[in-house]
């Protein structure tokens, strides 16, 4: 029976992946209290936002105003979302711990959403590494190879395409590199086999697991990513983020719920869930109308949990 | 790398644990058409009410027609739950392939539910067992340890407890046991650590898995309990049941949901999902105002899926 890591890192990606799919605008200064309170709480790596253009998704316009806001909590790693040099540039300029390109292994949802092939980002890619290296920036860069097991539009991602599209990753330069099932397609089979075979290429390299609760198996896939050495996941509170297309859709696997499962396997994260919980149950004030999901915002902690009950509901009779 | 088994099975108890937790009263006609449907995509055990007062719970009344009417579908192991002996005698008139008596290892939650402590349960068991011999009666007798996980009344069951009460199922007459997170507080941690250990007492007596989805960690716990050597398990079509006491939590592991991560791991379950969904799709107007669970009844099959894109949503751009 093997063994899990004693620690793993949750990265919060809800002010990003989470809030670009979200009508509603949530104020710099509650979004400055969502990260103090999310270090509170314990988290150390938190995606702030994204350098896109404004005018494309002004959720996230302030972005420049976040990492500033972040990187005075100490410890804490900030990063940042970037499609192209340009963002990149700005990253650089802000001093951004991390940046995160995301590089699709699917062609046709890399045309659909960045109007460019992936071996076009890769090129992307190679220069973002020149340009940081000749800033003498410091920003780690990161790439997540999204829609690594599956697409919507395309349907199958071959796991040597993934694979090839990762190496080119590191090829060009990337820091490191991650693997993200961005449509909720994966299994925890296709997780453990493709998050092996990519061990085996990347070894360090590979510091993520980026997964989306669409049917219902981010939290499985997380197990299964586990086993097969990884220590690092993206989450996001209250899962928010799902798609805009695919109604019911869940987005991101819930933190919470996610911090809930290591910590209960005995895998150290950091973070008091207690904490978070409180954080998360500001969301619907915060996000009027959305569809908030994970099960812990509804049923609370168990009883018998070390840390108590937190929900009256769960100390009732079943 | 531990590997999977390369079967396993998928128990409906939509009909007895889902149906008992919810005022409607399905006509037996309905019910019928479920148990056929289920068979026809492939499920080969249902359990199909329960043997209890029908003052208590009339939405049960009409086990023994539902026996009758499974047992008539070759191959179909059909099997009820029962309280006490009176119940058990009413299993063996009606040669139910098998019944499955519940046994608390929380003494609070025992007493609250049935007004027994777990030893005069026990006992009952071997009194079950000893009619079960003198009548010539085959139905095999499961018990399944409830609350195995936690209690919401007297909050922690101590993994002693448990195996004490498991092993005292066995001596007196199981011929199978099970264990159940009746109040859905497990964790893939625990899961793991208690079923290695039943394994290790009982064998292949140990013969079920039962999971409740009130915190999103059910389909994780199927992954941990595979891993010990689990090969079947209690599910329930759209996660129905759950709890009258804890608005907000869901029922059982979800079918379909099981059912497709089984498959993706290369677990076969012999159930075609795609006609599981099918017989989902008519909860709704079976159940009108019921809250459903599960993910693939929302987001559909992925487009990649070997069995194709049930769900025209999931062929939209994300």
């Amino acid at each position: 029976m093997k063994s899990f890591p004693t620690r793993a890192i949750v990265r919060e990606v809800g002010l990003r992946d989470g809030l670009q799919s979200i009508r509603t605008i949530l104020p710099t200064a509650r979004k400055c209290e969502w990260i103090r309170r999310a270090y509170e709480a314990g988290q150390r790596e938190i995606e702030v936002g994204s350098f896109v253009p404004a005018r494309l998704m002004p959720q996230l316009a302030d972005t420049a105003e976040l990492v500033a806001y972040a990187k005075r909590l100490p410890g804490l790693v900030v990063s940042v979302l970037v499609p192209n040099l340009k963002g990149a540039e700005r990253a650089f300029e802000v001093q951004a711990h991390a940046l995160l390109v995301p590089l699709s292994a699917s062609r046709a949802h890399s045309l659909a959403n960045l109007r460019r092939t992936p071996d076009e980002v890769i090129a992307e890619i190679a220069r973002i590494r020149s340009a940081r290296d000749a800033s003498g920036s410091r920003t780690r860069i990161e790439v997540g190879i999204s829609t690594a097991f599956g697409c919507t539009i395309q349907g199958e991602v071959t796991q040597q395409e993934v694979l090839r599209c990762m190496q080119a990753a590191l090829d060009a330069g990337a820091d490191r590199v991650g693997l993200a099932d961005t449509v909720g397609y994966a299994g925890p089979g296709a997780v453990r086999a493709l998050f092996e075979k990519a061990r085996g290429i990347a070894g360090q390299a590979l510091a993520c697991a980026h997964f989306h609760d669409t049917r219902g198996l981010a939290l499985a896939n997380v197990y299964a990513a586990l086993e097969a050495g990884i220590e690092r996941f993206d989450a996001s509170l209250g899962g928010i983020g799902g798609c805009p297309h695919a109604p019911g859709a869940s987005g991101n696997a819930s933190s919470e719920d996610l911090v809930f499962m290591l910590e209960e396997m005995g895998v150290h994260t950091g973070i008091d869930v207690e904490r978070l919980l409180a954080l998360r149950a500001q969301l619907p004030a915060w996000l009027p109308g959305e569809t908030l999901h994970g099960a812990l915002g509804r049923a609370g902690l168990p009883k018998s949990s070390a840390t108590g009950a937190s929900n009256p509901l769960a100390s009732e009779i079943q």
